[in-house]
């Protein structure tokens, strides 16, 4: 085994759980293995303690006529529930088929420690590096980085930087480099509906009063028309249109066809907006989602209630240039018109995230494709992301630099799923790219 | 206390919970308890085995020139959890502020006791009775009665009668005697709706596939129009509609107002079809009622998945002459119809129960509103009720005859409900009712 799969099977057995206090300790310890690699290296290394998991800085001796690269990356970890489909202990990590297997393999800290591998080839040839280094990584990813943002916001001056790496997100296919220039955003929200003060028997108030579950289900009937479009008014209206080469890339990506969308979920057929393929429905178009609906009676055989209540969770994922406050309050305008008689409605806001779009032929785009051309032998291609990572734009709304996200997950690596893991392939390209990335920033 | 009570009590004491098995030997004591009282009185009984729980019969000496009456009844009852609300022990009665508390002490051992001590006393006064006299008591009506119409249908014969009579309904209010003479039946069924082959990152895959927690929503919603109707192509074909005199009765009905429907339920607002009062809703209109909606995460927070599939329970209360069958087989292809795109849709059909109807003023409707007349002081009101009780149309399906709903159910008694209690005024009104109508019938 080599010394980089040493250290990445060292920093893979710890079960650096952040969401799980009894994981507090591995947390940490995982941390002290970080900044003991890292001062290894010879790298200048900061602890700082949070509210909750500690956040790892590192940087190189900065010299005022180079950029300042800034590399981000988390060292926490997903739960492994359930334990009993992993094939293999989630952190005693094995290779077996030219794959590490084992929780965080790829999410994230293989990538993270290719970027940390690929700095440490260099300084042991070069005995510097080309740029100015920032390496920041969090331990609560997973938990939604409620440390992070206030950090960065108070560390802004010592973060302050010219580029923005990212490996946390997704590579299309084997051996095809991907560039991510743009998220989606998300704005959630719980509505409660609200009927009589306790169940009823359906048979003796049915048709009185209003069921709190059909109504519900009428709330969630109105987030669309019936050919998939989202019915909230001005919901599209700052909508950022589609360019023409970005449909025709797109067409190309492998793994997003209508067909991989089929064969990949399992759905009897594709379905959405009219007008868009699958990639372009997932990265360029925002949704509204029901993600949990419940009321009344669900357990075998039936009960004849009228619910006292009944609840519905959704997501809408955003796309540039839409606003989740706005959208948030056109969603609760949306809802209040379309209340249905005879109950009451509650609108739960939850959580959100503004959605993320970068030149990806900025001077740094640039950088960042020619860095993945040269690490994998492929010209990369260019996509967006459907799912959401708020930090991105976060760091971009404070630092004011867009992040280049150079994902070397592929779609089988089971991410948050039992039997995770991570193409040595990949932990081999991540760390020629980040070599490959410090040279091309300095051009 | 009077010997009465004491039968009562006596009575109470069985936890006779027909859908506990670990209950079964209660149910059969108290069957046995039954068939001791009724021997006492001078009855000939039989128990009748069954795969459930027995049925208890017992009959006077039939003469040919006689009437024969068939009284219906219970004696198994409802479970007693949550067992914490109760203010005393379910199965040991207790005498307070004029009632009996206790489970089944008026559903319906204390209603059926009644007529049972109505027999009585009419056998130690006059040495016999009126009427041919068969007594039908089941210990499976909580649990859907499953082997009393195919024990009605082998004894056709032995139960051959000219009127049946049953108190296992409401009383308007105390001091207003009521006579039921219909009941809404029933067709159930569940809809599953599927999608992807397992939950979906409602950002990764968010857009391209249809959402099922979504699409049992718009089939909850088609199944109404925005104001209240239900939109199942059909489905009001066969409903009688109401007669004038039903109206005017009923407007005069205590607690059936919609002040009281709202009083009772704790909803916002009444709503319903429009045209119609609560208690014309209630009573003579049918519904589409989802008893339970679920799909997705429901939990607290919030998880964005697309669920792989969701589910809705539904129940129709149906009005005489609305066929279940023939409902179902309208709601079957209503769903089909609206089936969303994307997802597939099973329904699966539950069980049914056809709507009652006996017309009041027939000689045996006029019989039971003169004997409620002598027995409460007072002009009965004639209602028909919300809920359904299948057995009733069966009788009379496979009888020929109606039967003379006699409730003494009022509505603070907590049927089902923790602290049960029967009005001891009714159960001494119950005696007097069995007696006048015994009498009645016989002229």
């Amino acid at each position: 085994m080599t010394p980089q799969l040493e250290d990445l099977f060292a920093f893979l057995r710890f079960p650096s759980i952040s969401t799980d206090s009894t994981h507090s300790g591995d947390v940490r310890a995982c941390a002290d293995w970080l900044i003991q690699k890292l001062n290894s290296m010879d790298l200048t290394t900061e602890l700082h303690q949070t509210p909750g998991h500690p956040i790892v800085i590192a940087r190189n001796e900065h010299q005022p006529d180079k950029k300042t690269l800034l590399i981000y990356g988390h060292y926490d970890v997903q739960p492994v529930d359930p334990i009993e489909l992993w094939d293999t202990d989630p952190f005693e990590p094995v290779i077996k088929d030219g794959r590490v297997w084992g929780r965080g393999s790829t999410d994230n800290k293989g990538q993270m420690l290719a970027h940390i591998l690929g700095v440490e080839e260099t300084l042991q040839a070069d005995g510097e590096l080309p740029v100015n280094l920032i390496f920041l990584f969090e331990g609560e990813e997973e938990i939604g980085s409620p440390n992070l943002v206030p950090f960065i916001q108070e560390h802004k001056d010592q973060l302050a930087c010219d580029a923005i790496a990212v490996s946390d997100t997704g590579m299309v296919a084997k051996g095809v480099p991907t560039m991510g220039y743009g998220l989606r955003g998300i704005a959630c929200c719980e509505v409660t509906v609200k009927g009589p003060s306790g169940d009823l028997h359906s048979g003796v108030y049915g048709g009185a009063v209003a069921n709190p579950a059909t109504a519900v289900a009428q709330l969630v009937a109105s987030l669309h028309d019936a050919d998939g479009k989202v019915a909230i008014e001005g919901f599209y209206d700052d909508v950022r249109p589609l360019e023409q080469w970005e449909r025709e890339m797109w067409a190309k990506v492998p793994g997003v066809s209508d067909a991989d969308t089929l064969a990949i979920t399992g759905s009897p057929e594709t379905f959405g907006e009219p007008g868009y393929s699958s990639a372009e429905r997932l990265w360029a178009r925002p949704t509204a989602e029901v993600n949990g609906i419940g009321g009344g009676y669900q357990g075998e055989g039936s009960k004849t209630v009228i619910p006292a209540e009944a609840m519905a969770k959704f997501s809408f994922r955003l796309v540039p240039d839409q606003d989740p406050a706005d959208i948030m309050e056109k969603v609760q305008t949306h809802l209040q018109k379309h209340a249905p008689a005879g109950v009451t409605v509650e609108v739960e806001v939850g959580h959100d995230g503004k959605p993320f779009f970068a030149d990806p032929n900025s001077a740094n785009g640039k950088a960042g494709q020619a860095a993945l051309k040269e690490a994998f032998g492929a010209d990369p291609v260019l996509i967006r992301e459907g799912g959401s990572i708020p930090i991105i734009q976060d760091m971009k709304e404070i630092l004011g630099v867009e992040s280049l996200m150079l994902g070397l997950a592929l779609p089988d690596c089971q991410i948050h799923a039992p039997n995770e893991n991570y193409w040595i392939e990949n932990f081999e390209g991540g760390i020629r790219l980040n070599q490959a990335l410090l040279k091309e920033l300095a051009k």
